[in-house]
């Protein structure tokens, strides 16, 4: 009855996902399985651990989450599984699980890492392009299975973790950047609660815009108003009252926002 | 044991409804949970509470859905659960159960709405964006393991209630609209057999065209022919056999409809 | 604890595969379901089938894949079960399950088809526009609750199957051509390792372009070089290293593949 979750860029289109959920019911059968998400953008290996960043964390404790965005597959590069404090990450070391691993240490919580070097844990033929069937999957399931981390691989020190861009300090306030545009166009931001406490007012700049404080709530503003909150995340967002920020701003990923008190 | 679906508008990109899926089997580990959709145009509750109507009935007794769409999220809009008949619903007060709760009045169902306003059946932390996790979730886990809508919150008598667009009778016929373009590109309207009944043979005026007399199924008409007839949840449709009629008419959402006996 | 998987042409943003899990749960409650695609092109049996032939012989024994690319649903096209070898199929009789009787064959599995005949197995009321929901996810149900195949349905031996496009042999080498483009943009053939066994070194020509040899993972290439590998299903696959190969050739589906010995 342990929870296992997929996050990849596979899309929805071609079956990828749904075959790993039968790889993982042929090994774990009472396994429940939950899509975080298939679309990350391919190869975005960045966009990916945002994204397991907010959501891992709201499951349960002994939860094993999947991630697949795998440029590297077939490479060298090292398949992994990780004890997180009470949840688990199952997917390539390219720093997917960057985001999972910093939560884990901020709360001193136990961190250990697995090279996947037994074969007996994989399906039997293993391809050189779909480890997340092939390797990852089934190394899912077996932990599932309560078969212990250590007998899935070798104990490594050192796995890959992403450069995260972190806020910069600038004069009376802070340089950030849009990390995420979700489904309504809201802009996500890398700046957070912790750096604009002792700011007092402040005044957001984004895409030429001028955004003076910030609301509580979406019900704050109008309909069509351009906006500045904390999202779900406790992360600045730039939003339009019932309407689609990116859009109106033209801003996607990577677009500057200035926080200055006011 | 217990089912619990979930609709919202949030896309299936952005993990919001994985985090949903957590935050359930974090309070009810055997609850089953459905997707009805993700693709609810943002903020379009009228549009939700079509797709409710169509799809909830289909689930056994006791099964719970949580319908996220949800403008006035962190306004002083109440978040709500309710009985309709041998289900329920848990979601923002606004109408989007207002299908369900008519379905529930017609067949002599017991309705009964409770605000939601016991934060001890709430995640810990509530945000002001996004009570699709932080409340309606956890409710509805609460819901599976069986405790009783009277503990989660207030009896009301007041929700919100959409206004449904109804058909209008004209001359020899009615006039209808276009609620529903699904992925096939067919035409749902809100005309229903109780509608045509008595008027005999008909012929379908939309968009510049007419159609003679409804086919009983699309095998009836020739591929590529833009045909009438009842659709699954016996609503009168336009379609192309095999093809897309919303395309071929330029026709969506709203664009009207008369039916005429022939 | 049966599996049940579903493959359409639905999308998912009509609530059609949501209401299919509600059936199919309301008779058997304990059934696991797990979504294929629903993003089958409307009506492509063809892709529908290529698109099994993937993913469900990873499922375990007992599951039973319900397919619904049902272009002839309503007319007097049969609805269909089948044991397929240690699986089952369910859905329209229109060669859906082509590639998975063939597999089985291969395999000298039992293959066993019912036309379904027996409305007791069926819902009450059966529309002439959605067999998915009304026929083939109650009958999945009863066999996942380990009703008879032979009591859902009569014996027939002349099931509709599909021609499949296969490679034609030219001198010194194969014409074949693309029959899946995935998420990724790869370009997916109908030639597998068999056909090329034999050549030696091959050169692939598709869309103007010549590829000389082939690679044994995407990591032996340049990020955005064209190369010809084997794909996760032993095809041989036209792809760009983290790239999208059917933009930058312009192709899709039915584009000509010449791989001649070099």
């Amino acid at each position: 009855m342990r929870i296992i979750t997929l996050l990849t860029d596979f899309g929805i289109k071609d079956g990828y996902h749904g075959v790993m959920k039968g790889v993982i019911w042929g090994i774990a059968p009472e396994a429940k399985i939950a899509d975080i998400t298939h679309q990350i953008s391919p190869q975005n290996v960045l966009e990916g651990a945002l994204a397991f960043d907010r959501v891992a964390h709201y499951f349960p404790p002994g939860t094993i989450h999947v991630g697949v965005v795998d440029p590297g597959v077939g490479t060298s590069r090292r398949p992994i599984a990780a004890r997180l404090g009470e949840q688990f990450f199952v997917g390539p070391d390219n720093g997917l699980c960057t985001l999972l691993v910093q939560r884990a240490r901020r709360q001193n919580e136990a961190v250990q890492f697995v090279k996947l070097d037994k074969p007996e844990y994989w399906l039997a033929e293993v391809s050189n392009v779909f480890h997340g069937r092939d390797i990852f999957s089934p190394v899912a399931a077996h932990l599932a299975n309560d078969v212990d981390l250590n007998d899935l691989g070798s104990l490594i020190d050192d796995p890959q973790m992403l450069q995260i861009p972190e806020p910069e300090r600038i004069e009376d306030g802070w340089r950030g950047r849009v990390v995420i545009v979700d489904n309504f166009g809201n802009l996500s931001s890398n700046l957070r609660r912790e750096h604009l406490a002792g700011l007092g007012d402040v005044k957001v700049e984004i895409a030429g815009q001028v955004i003076h404080g910030l609301l509580r709530t979406f019900g704050e503003g109008r309909p069509g108003e351009l906006v500045a909150l904390f999202g779900e995340a406790g992360d600045l967002s730039v939003c339009v009252v019932n309407g689609d920020a990116a859009q109106r701003l033209h801003a996607g990923v990577g677009e500057t926002l200035l926080v200055r008190s006011s």
